[in-house]
């Protein structure tokens, strides 16, 4: 089994914010990334598969099957947008730990049968967010 | 004459749109910088300073000083806020050339009579810009 | 489970040296790092916790929270200091693999019930070093 | 258990064609990589051991001897070389998945009896593979 | 006069050699870069120019121009290739002194009336090379 | 007229401290990089010179010699090693100031007659610091 990673970036905005909590309560909670008009960030998203190698080809899996994966499904969506006027994060904060699990669920069946190891995001260059799935008993690497 | 360059970074959203152009044509000329909801950046800020190294301390300039002025004049106003709700950019575009020279023309009064060489601003890995202040012919470097 | 890490930086010295040892022997041992007058690094380490995802604020912790604790714990402690005197390395060399399992124990009392699940120091852009606690059945990632 | 990681560079060049494969299936499976000449790349190759920190003096291992396995079996074989050439690629792709899996193989041997946790290779800055070796059950880390 | 950079990677080989030289001449000239099938890097291209901010776009240079200059004009005739076979390199070795000055006298053209104020590259992460025009009086920055 | 920039690393560490201050006045002046053990750095030195391309090799300098006047006058003196013991900063401050400005005069002699346009030092990946000689007129770059 080998890993394959890759890298993307994608540049978005948000606002961390909980409509039930005070305004005392969303600044003890998320400081200044509860400021009213929001603020943004150069998300680093890794992407991780991992899988026995082809014989024939030497691969985990072909990398432009994976950009058009990532493209399509997150890069499309995300990319200079602003996070929370996505459908995903109508009942959920947009922290970037929410980030990796729904990029997480949204990659999983668009790779299929590839497994999907990890999603991991860097926020800025010092804030690291990953999220692994569940290894199959079968497949573990 | 030494140069010191000192780096910061701040997190905010923008967007790229001139109200008097068309849709149409703020589209032609930003792109997905222009999509309605904004997006962001991780801005990484590089400030120079030069001059003579004072030769009791063997310094251009005490970082904790140019720290003070760089977080009371740039890090406090920009850090996680959107660029579009500041007064600088009412007239403006908030794009990053606009955003190196007015931070450039914050930081000359403040740190006067220390020379501020220039203000370099990564708004991704990618792309970098940056704004030199006029050499005055005595100081040199 | 989420992991969620944070980079921080602290610049130290330090002298590779062993008194039972011959000084040849501690030149066999340690090399250039066993120089007299000692050395020095920026130290780049990233604590590493993993845990559920809190529902209302969509965190693992509290950024502001971690960031006290290494502070507190770590930082006001190593930075800026020669790591020799330090009572931690009177019975043991300062390696980064003393120090990563050091910082660890540092760290887990003032973390819990966050699971720390790693500290990994950068000792140089070269090397790298990693300790990880066990993980506890119950809330392994 | 820590782990201790080391980080290396090798430039070669290589070219992904299967023989048995037909023009426009090498073409498919491998893109630009497929073109006539070959092109290049700085692999960035990081060796990961893991093991007890023997107490006398605070190491995983000793980094000369790291240094000195990786140089003799490593990188006097590839850097600066084409690794079509290498006897290792002669029956198959020189992918960067295949070469991370010779890499490992070539340096158990001659790393033992420490044991080798894994073998990364950035292909380049977007672009990671990972192999690791099977954990023994008496040294699992 | 705001600066505007832009990064690009290439992937290319290429080998060191003059023919009119020995063989032992050329292992002198070029060491190991003399191998014979040649070996490659991940070239890293920086691209800057340089003039007044448009008042209505707020812009030196809109990027998605320069990005069509440097594709059709750089990457596609360079990434994934062997610099040695382009007619560039037919009379003069495949250094990166050369193909920096190269590059920059095949983006001029393309991006006049913009001022193309240098051309950067980084062969690996320890050697960078530059080449600058000549800054017209009119436009000097 | 070509620029060759190469990098390289050194650690070692120093204390900032002038004797004919008062304790207050050394605290004042530089903070924590006053404590008394020292601390230390892992300094990254980029070294430019610039010069005209050699039509035959293709060349402003052969990189061997660089890296060996380098190593000879730099890395050997200051890696693993305390600044403070170097009889050049017996009478002034070992501030990366004036680390940049000596290393600078030490190379000058032994890369001439090539043009040492300038000596960066890196302290911290947030502080950089950079000398430039004086540039003759007839070889101004």
């Amino acid at each position: 089994m080998v890993r394959f990673s890759r890298r993307y970036i994608f540049c978005a905005s948000h606002r961390l914010h909980v409509d039930t909590l005070s305004e005392e309560q969303n600044r003890m909670a998320f400081g200044k990334c509860n400021n009213p008009h929001g603020h943004g960030h150069n998300y680093v998203l890794q992407v991780t598969v991992s899988g026995p190698v082809d014989p024939s080809t030497g691969m985990v899996l072909n990398m432009a099957t994976l950009d058009a994966a990532v493209r399509n499904t997150v890069l499309d969506r995300f990319d200079h947008q602003n996070l929370n006027f996505d459908p995903l994060f109508a009942a959920q904060t947009s922290t970037t730990e929410n980030l990796c699990r729904e990029i997480y669920h949204l990659l999983v069946p668009v790779l299929q049968p590839v497994f999907l190891r990890s999603v991991r995001i860097e926020e800025t260059e010092n804030n690291f967010f990953e999220y692994s799935g569940t290894i199959p008993a079968v497949s573990a690497a």
